[in-house]
């Protein structure tokens, strides 16, 4: 069982991941991932003028609906758009919520 | 001031039009309502096992989000998912959630 579990793409509902996005922050912080390279959760959360632990409930709630992962670098922790899987999924969608076309 | 007020479709923000989504039943709604034909109300709620109520409030959910409007005539109230307008404001969005091309 992997510390930070997501659940497999073929699992991940769309009304899940609508609600997920919708948010300002949360929208705003996949915007931020749209590139699909994975960032510095630090690097994240220094972008918005909130607490860290506000902002890891936002990540929590990413990683749950399907939308983000997480990779761990010894004490460093990266947060990924899961790009690839989420426009194969639905296709269209990512690009519509946060403007970059899908094969970007 | 109309007795059932949507809003600008200037001022509908992306956030809340995936919060209202965010939900299956709604989801649902607006995929039945995806051709932007107005239907009546009743063959909405008809179609789900719900109450009238609860799919009377999922109704203002969707319109306050800026997602439909609708249309009264005489004692029958429509109900018309505001296809041309979302469609031209967040491109490609209705058509990821509910699977239909924006141009069909």
């Amino acid at each position: 069982m992997p510390e930070y579990p997501v659940p497999e793409i073929a699992d991940v509902a769309l009304e899940g991941v609508l609600k997920a996005l919708g948010d300002p922050t949360r929208l705003a912080i996949v915007r931020m991932l749209a590139d699909g390279q994975a960032r510095p959760k630090a690097e994240v959360w220094d972008a918005f003028a909130t607490s860290k632990a506000t902002c890891a409930h936002h990540f929590k709630t990413l990683r749950e609906a399907g939308l983000v992962t997480y990779e761990v670098h010894g004490r460093t922790h990266d947060i990924r758009l899961r790009k690839i899987e989420l426009d194969e999924r639905f296709p269209g969608l990512l690009g519509a919520v946060t403007g970059a076309p899908a094969d970007a």
